[in-house]
């Protein structure tokens, strides 16, 4: 089958191994693929991953013990717990320390033209909802996660920092609630889609200092949490949502003084993010910035990482 | 009046200005009060206090306008708030923007014969408890800021990092609840104290490594806060105790992998600290190391400072 294969450089592959689904598993044929921050950390050598990457995707049931799941469009909550440990039993399989995630760790992933999923991950798709929509259900549902830690009303004055693949859903996400809301962000263009969508926006955070209830980091930049912490307010959340090498300049004793708040937030629930995408209150479909065939998936990566650019998707 | 005062060094005065209260204020005499790690810090630089440091004591009302207070044995809350800003009005003064803080931050303290307090700030201290036992209140109660902070009961497995002056106080106010509890230190005699109230003691956080719900931070080290995220469990709680100057090693990335909760806690409720000395749930009389007159007062801060000293007592 084609393939996008990582194996020390990232490569597209005609005649790679179609996966054979084992007991408990079924076999999905992708139809389109989205590529994310994580995917191209991957290709630097994120997690130490080999294999076929891609987390983000649709597709179509194509072999399952059951006929009748034969047939349906489905997405996948992407962590593959042990189903045994205390985290697996209290439906934290994101975090079982012995967990798969599909096309980060231990498992092929969906940069190909098929790949196996477990029956309990997978996740038939609305027919309210498009196959590009639906891309975006697994970094929507990560958007939504923030929903599930903190309590989040019409008190609540929130800033999303970054305006990124990641800070537009999340912006969506927040804009669900009552909340007062605001991004910051260093691109117009990007800050534009959202400032369509009703939601202020600033490119800097002057006179803001101390001053949010909840502040989320999705900047994936070093200096990040540091911008959060200088606007949280005493007692307030600062949300990290993204993974970065160093963050040399925080100073964590703010944190103390103030007594504020750092929640690590990754992967959410599904319901809500189909919900929400059912019933048009979040837009994801301005955020593809291009559409690639999987045959030109190293373009597409090339492509993807470049400045400005928002979600880039694999035409399987 | 007798006065420790730090400007530029710490020194002793026999003829420093006694203080005059302001309306709402009283005029406290100081019976005892203790040194801790703020004011080995504020020695250093720390908030560019200069004045009389000290917070944590007990004195007796001399003056107050009413009467019926004269002669009362108190200790005191020490953020002043400004009493008209949103945090003030929500009972955070604690996190007031404009406050003044007993003794570190625009406000003379109690290293000295007489303190001026806000009526509003005085804890009547109950006969049960002794002078030098009202001394550690303060830090007490900040130990205590714990328990309002995170839910902690028979499910939770707890660590405290540090077995110092803090960490001391911070196990004893979590062995007040239900949870399973240890406390990993470096000094066998101080652990020793602990040991002797029940209190599973380690050396090392071996075989430890992501097993913890909470973990607090009580190490006053640049590397505490690593130490808590090497053995906190996913999805759990780590508390940070004590500012440091530089966390170089911390890597926030498992906050966001694992979604730990990163809290920092610094005053606490002195309602829930008077109770537990009072009802004989803690025991801080084992932790005083040394008591100095007033007049060593420079020579105590040194004794302070020392490796293995644990409360060091002002008599004034």
């Amino acid at each position: 089958m084609k393939a996008l294969v990582f194996d020390n450089g990232l490569s597209f592959r005609a005649d790679w191994k179609k996966p054979v689904p084992a007991p408990g598993e079924a076999l999905v044929r992708v139809t389109y693929a989205g590529v994310c921050a994580t995917d191209l950390e991957i290709t630097k050598g994120y997690m130490g991953f080999t294999g076929v990457p891609g987390h983000e995707f649709v597709g179509v049931i194509e072999e399952a013990a059951d006929d009748r799941l034969e047939g349906k469009r489905v997405a996948a909550e992407i962590n593959l717990g042990c189903g045994r440990c205390d985290y697996c039993k209290h439906k934290m399989e994101n975090h079982c320390p012995a967990r798969k995630v599909l096309g980060i760790l231990g498992k092929d992933g969906a940069f190909a033209e098929y790949l196996t999923v477990p029956f309990k991950n997978l996740r038939p798709i609305p027919d309210s909802i498009s196959d590009e929509e639906a891309v975006f259900i697994e970094p929507l549902a990560a958007a939504f996660e923030i929903l599930e830690q903190v309590k989040v009303n019409e008190y609540t004055r929130a800033a999303v920092l970054g305006d990124g693949r990641l800070g537009q859903l999340v912006v969506q996400a927040l804009a669900t609630t009552d909340c007062s809301l605001l991004v910051i962000g260093r691109h117009e263009e990007k800050l534009a889609l959202l400032k369509a969508r009703g939601i202020p926006t600033r490119t800097s955070a002057e006179g803001l200092q101390k001053q949010l209830d909840l502040v989320v980091d999705c900047t994936g930049s070093p200096d990040g949490l540091s911008a959060a912490l200088d606007i949280v307010r005493p007692a307030g959340t600062v949300i990290l949502k993204t993974t970065v090498a160093q963050r040399p300049g925080a100073d964590l004793n703010r944190v103390v003084i103030d007594e504020v708040t750092l929640l690590g937030s990754r992967c959410g629930p599904f319901a809500p993010a189909m919900q929400a995408l059912e019933e048009r209150r979040v837009d994801v479909k301005p955020l593809i910035t291009k559409v690639f065939d999987i045959e030109q998936g190293v373009e597409a990566f090339g492509y993807a990482a470049q400045k400005g650019v928002l979600k880039v998707l694999l035409r399987v």
